[in-house]
């Protein structure tokens, strides 16, 4: 692994392609440095000046000193190939590479490519790019970049962005400034031929001023890693906050044309990056705003969310959103509706969002009375403040004993500035003061809430795992059969009906008579995937001889549907109750490793995308909560009158599978459709099984 | 009806209450009319006064001149009965009352209020209030309202804002303000003890200025009247934008102790509003947006929506958000991928969004060349600009071009601008030329393709009614019975299955022997509202012999379940065909009229909440495209080989229930659950009937 502080925080500099001329790529990136005041050596390479702007140029590569720390190539893309090669030759550190064409422009922009990350890997030298806009380091005031890129002093900690779009590194970088939040580090990594995301987030995790980190990603090229990373990331009280483009089919054709990323599966990546302990964010909007609660206000704790706002309609505008986006918003208790009383005039009425109406403006230490039992009360992790402001004259009175009440109590929670106008006009120096408490200013209500949805969604997760070891089982490479699959699975806590497989019609009637009557037999080979159409299935058979007669029926019916598959024999299984059915399967992916999809049976389950993607290493009782939050999870508990469901045996059973993925990387998928679950104290049987495992 | 001009537009005004005190209620309102210059006749009535100002006030109302306009009363809520009513004495055409604690407030002050409305009914009074916060005509220049309002000039047409929360009203006229968007008039009505909502957006569909409405209602009062201004509104090209509190359940329970309004059923309002031509938004910031949309730009109609950027991540995020939101980004036809790529460099790829990279920078007419083939191409309704705009420099080599391109090619389509980069910094003068040609601006585009969506749907929707007479049928009063039910609906064209009513066993073999065998029988009470649960239905009789034995069987049970019903006899009908079931019915409320509710079959259309609500007089072919809106509507043509379904005679017998409705006001409630609707030309089959008209 390359040494990225060499591209960081460069003791030097070389400019590949400086030049006079302003707005140029090699001018520009000249520019920034001179307007951070970059304090080390910076050589300019230009074979038809002899200096620019007082500062001497070198005709070519060759001529630089040995060592340089970091190279900028302000040149075209076919000329990037020759230069990198120069650069390392002159043991140049790192070089940052702009130019488009490579990866995304076909063939031999790919070759081009892979040469270029060839050279950085035998050479130890970081690749930045190609197809991006370069990186700033705020905190050394070093900015390797052609986008005119002020200087935002940080004295302390900071915001880091890592992204892959240059463009979207910039947007980021504007708004977070707009916000009046301090950056560390802004990276855009464009084609990653050498270097990705995960290399940056790996850096600013050793970074001890960079608090949390922002990422706009449309590919992860090392998925385990960066979910390694993210997890060390949590345990380090560092929050990643992801926006990663590509939910709609739209989206992952178009990104075939952008970065060279093919968008991965997006529900995957979803699973396993919040299971990583990363808000996963839809839009621009979203990123900055929960970047900005995550890092400038108090931490998120497990609860619910009060509200202090001034007008009725407000709060139920608020109560609205709030169940629109699942934002708790829980009632006083006993103890805080009591200290609220005592703090407000009769009139208003005690409630959550509490309205206080115009009041404050005659009883200005009304916010500090009324917000003192909510920062008190344990059971609310955050309060929202939901302002009027309206004009000058009237936010002057709202904001300065808002202020002063929050400077009084110093909440140890989040406490949120949402204005309800729009645009209202009044003194910014309020804003600034409130950020400065650690107060995040919302210009509209909406966002405050999804922002802080956010990170409270964050804060309820179950990040406990099984204590369990995993289990490995040898699986034979391919399709694995329904009779071996459940041979397979059976030992490991995972009921299927009583029967067996058989060989013949003898071993059949055997089985049965074993289990007994009524029985249903089923048509196995590796090559018959779907035994129903090939008439491979007879249910509901009554006796031995009925048995006999199906048994060739069967056998008849799979040679009519296919003459070409042999039939190992047959799984003899009794006919079981019917109960609620389930489809539970799993999907490891080479990359972002296992999960396990669960939903209820029938095509609702497909056509309302009504399934849940669980990490295979949840606890039972994590397993169950997501159950219950499938859309029909009310079905779970009884529902109009049915009995409840064993919900407890589908997560012993779906914890079982976990744990065969998790010990078994080898196998890709596992279905197990239907599983069908019966009231409670009474488990649930899979019907069936398959197995794909890896070759 | 009283003459609302009196409020809104007085050539004297009184102000009861009227107070030297800075901050004062009655200060407040005087300082406002001189902020506006107010032309009229001011005359100021305090007890306890000689002056203010230099102003002469009396002693009391009965020194009023003859026939003043309107009184303001700034004074406590005991004291505004007997103000109302010496007002009357004196011919004041208008009482605006700030005062809280009337309907809201308990018993006493409903009383109260209902004796201000008696009053005001009885003299031809205008009452604004009480609990409100006054109005003000920005065009008159007439503020009547205690909050600070700076003069905000009007020329021309503007937007009129109707809230019955005072303190919204304020918001949204602050945020509107910001957006540069003129106001002609904003009201708050308050408890609407005379006036309500309904009648202001009277006034306002007659003022030739006023050409979209803002509106704010936690509960119409007069939902009929509503209805019909608003059909009367979209006929005269005037949009009303609502903001209607109340989703939720918690809300629901929370406006009772607001304004003394009780929420109605929202779905229904829902489905009624939009029905009407309403633009029914989500919170407060989508409202300000699509007002600005609604009267700044061109209209929307019908179509997709083309976007132009600069970034491929951004362009995957919008087609993200695009299908999250339901906002067609449709592919760019041949002629204009043909003209786009004649004007792009060949390294661009043609695509909707359309990211022109940076390359605008370099080539700053690239903004018309682009802009002008999706603005000839009528398949795109709008065009949204997402740019990156970064800083002063940066920001001016785009705008200049953009609103150039803009002024050239005058689009007769709405043309929003979306900044990326929320917060960066720029001349806003550009924000302003950028108004003044009709584009909006939005801060981010989240909030752009938002609002416009709100309006592409609206452009989207079948405003089209059945030309169909509606049908009036006789029915008693109360519950009506299935068998009852069925001979009333039956020949409107409503299928049921073959069958009829029978009084004995006798009867009943008569009508089974003349549809075939097997039948099933239902028991037949208007007292028996769950047969099921009673053992009052029996099904699958094979011949006379069971018959007889399930008819006695079936009294039997009844008697058990309950001996107080008395059954009429049973419904004898042919067992049929297994079919896909949907639940259809209707209610009729009071105050909302009609609507149709249709589903699918089964406890998840319930849980999942997808049905749809749909207006009486809706066509055929937009009631199918209702029912394909349903979650599950693929299952309707076809889903996963099962085969399509008989759409078009569910639309029809949907059609029918409408006729029915429309016809029959004292109709409640139709239930025909379930209804079996079978493979196309199949037709479709009403299982059960039950009607609840009103006593």
């Amino acid at each position: 692994m390359p040494d990225l502080s060499r591209l960081l925080a460069p003791r030097s500099v070389a400019i590949v392609g400086a030049s006079p001329t302003p707005g140029s790529l090699g001018n520009s990136v000249l520019m920034n440095l001179e307007r951070h005041g970059y304090a080390g050596a910076i050589h300019l390479i230009n074979p038809k000046r002899d200096e620019i702007g007082g500062r001497p140029c070198l005709k070519s590569i060759a001529d630089l000193p040995d060592g340089v720390d970091a190279a900028v190539l302000a040149i075209p893309g076919p000329a990037v190939l020759d230069a990198v090669r120069a650069l390392a030759d002159r043991g140049v550190g790192a070089a940052v590479i702009f130019a488009a064409g490579f990866a995304e422009g076909g063939e031999e922009g790919l070759a081009a490519q892979r040469e270029v990350a060839e050279i950085a890997r035998a050479r130890g030298m970081v690749i930045e790019g190609p197809n991006c806009l370069g990186m700033t380091n705020f905190k050394a005031g070093v900015p390797l970049t052609f986008v005119e890129t002020p200087p935002h002093p940080i004295t302390g900690a900071g915001i880091g962005i890592v992204s892959q779009s240059g463009a979207m590194a910039v947007v980021l970088g504007t708004t977070l400034m707009a916000k009046e939040l301090p950056i560390t580090l802004t990276v855009s990594t464009g084609n990653e031929a050498a270097s990705g995301v995960e290399d940056y987030v790996e850096h600013l995790l050793g970074d001890p001023d960079t608090r949390v980190i922002g990422m706009i990603v449309e590919q992860f090229r090392q998925p385990a890693r960066f979910l390694k990373l993210a997890e060390a990331a949590r345990a380090a009280g560092k929050t990643i906050v992801l926006l990663h483009p590509g939910t709609s089919s739209a989206a992952r054709e178009s990104a075939a044309t952008h970065t060279g990323a093919m968008a991965g599966d997006y529900a995957l990546m979803r699973a396993k990056v919040t299971r990583a302990g990363v808000v996963l964010v839809e839009g621009l909007e979203e990123l900055g705003d929960v970047l900005d609660i995550a890092f400038r206000a108090n931490p998120v704790a497990q609860g619910g969310t009060a509200v202090l706002t001034e007008s009725g309609a407000f709060k139920a505008l608020t109560l609205d959103l709030a169940e629109r986006i699942g934002l708790p918003l829980p009632a006083m208790g006993d103890a805080t509706a009591a200290a609220m009383r005592a703090a407000i005039p009769d009139f208003i009425p005690v409630s959550n969002p509490m309205d206080l109406t115009a009041q404050a403006l005659v009883d200005p230490d009304l916010y500090r009375r009324t917000l003192e039992p909510l920062l008190a009360d344990p059971a609310y992790a955050a309060v929202v403040l939901g302002i009027i402001q309206t004009d000058e004259t009237t936010a002057a009175r709202k904001f300065k004993p808002i202020i002063e009440a929050i400077r009084t109590l110093a909440p140890d929670k989040p406490v949120l500035f949402a204005g309800l106008d729009d645009g209202a006009v009044f003194d910014p120096g309020y804003v600034r003061d409130l950020r400065a408490l650690g107060v995040p200013y919302f210009p509209t209500p909406d966002r405050a809430f999804r922002a802080l949805a956010q990170l409270s969604r964050l804060a309820a997760r179950d990040a406990s795992r099984v204590s369990d070891a995993p289990v490995t089982i040898e699986v034979p490479a391919g399709v694995i059969p329904e009779y071996q699959a459940k041979e397979l699975l059976a030992p490991l806590g995972i009921a299927f009906p009583a029967g067996g497989f058989a060989r013949d019609a003898a071993e059949a009637q055997a089985i049965a008579t074993r289990v007994g009557y009524p029985v249903a037999i089923k048509a196995q080979a590796a090559a018959l995937s779907h035994k129903s159409d090939a008439g491979g299935v007879i249910l509901n058979i009554a006796d031995d001889a009925a048995l006999a007669a199906a048994w060739n029926r069967l056998f008849a019916n799979v040679a009519a549907y296919d003459a070409g598959i042999a039939l190992d024999g047959a799984q003899v299984e009794k006919m079981g109750a019917r109960g609620t059915e389930l489809i539970i399967g799993a999907k490891s992916d080479p990359e972002w490793g296992p999960v396990i999809l669960v939903g209820f049976g029938g095509v609702q389950a497909e056509l309302l995308h009504d399934v849940r993607l669980l990490a295979p290493d949840l606890p039972p009782a994590a397993i169950a909560a997501e159950l219950r939050q499938l859309k029909s999870g009310a079905l779970l508990d009884g529902y109009r009158g049915s009995p409840a469901l064993d919900v407890d045996a589908v997560a012993t059973l779906v914890a079982a599978l976990g744990r065969v993925l998790l010990g078994t990387p080898a196998i890709r998928e596992i279905d197990l459709n239907p599983v069908v679950v019966y009231p409670n104290g009474q488990g649930v049987v899979a019907l069936d099984a398959l197995i794909l495992a890896a070759d």
